[in-house]
């Protein structure tokens, strides 16, 4: 099988060390679903621009690919401080990329710089690795929430917001890992997908569960309030951008509302993310930055427009976080510090 | 002035009886806010044609339109039972086309065959007239509210979602009626417009602020919930297709989730409506009907697709309905009975 063949149906990032220099292969996620194009990043610029552009997207995802730009940087000669510099000024809300680039200097800072290009790929590895283990964690230990849905009802409606499949990770997926988990266990899983406006990442999401055999039903954003009050929800699980030390949750714009929609119908709201999504040093939401992403996005001119990226669920409107630890509710997260 | 031109200017819906044929004169509002486009209506299928395909929209136009639509089809000769069974086929939620409906049958059922037509014309005339007259109350009751806004805050920044601009009616509009008077009042009003996906019918509602020259910013649905929790929102103004005799109203989908964020933030969400929106027979909003619409609304294929295109929001989350006689409580619609 063809590097790139990897890509489209197992992970969204992987090393290619076949040509004279080192690289990262990654899935075009602005291509998708119509289209699947495979990117070869070999600069620190390339895997800048994949980030900033949301070629690669989804918090975990950013944070991987982040460490890979460094070992890039490092093999195309560029300083460890301008790398973690441009690196950083990417994208503003996930944490996992500052989490990422930290891990990345506190191993790199003190090395000998004739070791430091091979210790980034090894470190870029360890980080991508972890996440698809974690990632999978988080499906073992959110199935026995959707096998009791299963157990009381006959079947599971599980409703998302935007993408946290594994397009939006190394591998499996956060939100999505437990539906997975669920489907391989041969429980009647049904997905609500909701666009996800303005850039629609519900697309990847809906695309993502057809190629995986899972049944699920498209609908633009505005529905989701109906459906809960119609009982077809039976819970939400969304992932995470940054998580604050007392469980204030920054996500896709849009998770609020779904959250609040939840609360009112007594349906359960699940955050799953790895514990590198928690922003320890940040002590609720309101400290999250909200990045305004372009007006073009919203694909229309002649009219002022307002168009933040995400919003903060506040932390008591989440039943748990589902981490690769278990699933933890959101005031006991000190207690899963790494 | 040719007639075409009143259109876009000022009214949705106009007669015009200079050809052989009366005709009516509507904006295709499925063209707008990209091009103006004008249809003559001279048939019952075309009048039908119209709501059906949302040439026409917003709960008073399509009563306005189905009104006039019983006068086509008489002045074709069509029989009147046959004529309100498919006016009254075309959507299911908006409750003034039943209204409007009800209301032809009352005043052509005891009449002679040979004025018929002219009898329907001049209902369909005084239905239209008072639609536009209604909307200017409206505008007026709900001045005070906003007046009230800019008086505490200096601005006034008004969420709405959908069109119920003058679009949505024969004229002035319902939610945007206080907002075009507080305008033409020379308050500081600034409105927040939602997409309204998937039909974007808040395209509409930002052209005609445009036209209108009031300072407004489109958004995507979803960022509704962060902006209420910034304090960047002052009230909710949005129309309705059926408010229930206990106060719960259906209006476009998502507003229910607009409701929900504003409760959360203590932000009054108001519902403008004329009392020909009020339905009496209708005990609580579990009996309104729910249209769902074409999937291809969404613009997507490959998927399953659910497109309900309205919900319900509870009376407990509405402060008050403006209607042309007064801001009233949910609690109290009975008081305003016709």
């Amino acid at each position: 099988m063809p590097r790139e063949a990897e890509l489209s149906t197992l992970r969204t990032l992987i090393e290619d060390n076949s040509g004279a220099n080192r690289a990262v292969l990654i899935l075009d996620q602005t291509r998708l679903p119509g289209e699947t194009v495979t990117v070869r990043l070999t600069t620190l610029e390339q895997a800048a621009h994949a980030i900033r552009v949301m070629q690669v997207r989804g918090a975990p995802l950013i944070g991987a690919t982040a460490a890979y730009g460094v070992a890039l940087a490092l093999s195309e000669g560029v300083a460890l401080d301008a790398t973690l510099q441009t690196l950083a000024a990417t994208r503003p809300t996930a944490v996992n990329l500052h989490w990422a680039l930290a891990r990345m200097e506190r191993v790199l800072r003190p090395l000998a710089p004739e070791v430091l290009a091979d210790a980034a790929w090894n470190e870029a590895r360890a980080i991508a690795a972890e996440d698809e283990a974690a990632n999978a964690a988080i499906g073992r230990h959110g199935l026995p929430l959707l096998q009791a849905i299963a157990a009381q009802n006959g079947a599971i409606n599980v409703m998302t917001h935007c993408n946290a499949g594994w397009l939006a990770t190394v591998a499996h997926g956060t939100a999505i890992s437990p539906i997975y988990a669920a489907h391989a266990a041969g429980l009647p899983v049904h997905v609500w997908v909701s666009e996800t406006r303005p850039r629609n990442q519900g697309y990847l999401t809906a695309w993502e569960l057809k190629q995986a055999g899972i049944d699920h039903t498209l609908i633009a954003d505005n529905a989701a309030g109906l459906l809960m009050m119609q009982g077809k929800v039976d819970c939400v699980i969304v992932g995470a951008d940054r998580i604050a030390a007392n469980g204030d949750t920054a996500n896709k714009v849009g998770t609020y509302l779904k959250a609040l929609a939840a609360q009112a119908h007594g349906v359960p709201f699940y955050v799953a993310a790895p514990v590198s999504t928690i922003d320890f040093a940040c002590p609720d939401g309101s400290a999250i930055p909200i990045e305004e992403r372009s007006a073009e996005e919203l694909g229309v001119s002649g009219h002022a427009i307002a168009n933040p990226a995400f919003d903060v669920t506040p932390a008591g409107l989440i039943a748990g976080v589902i981490s690769e630890h278990g699933v933890v509710a959101p005031a006991k997260l000190a207690g899963v510090k790494p």
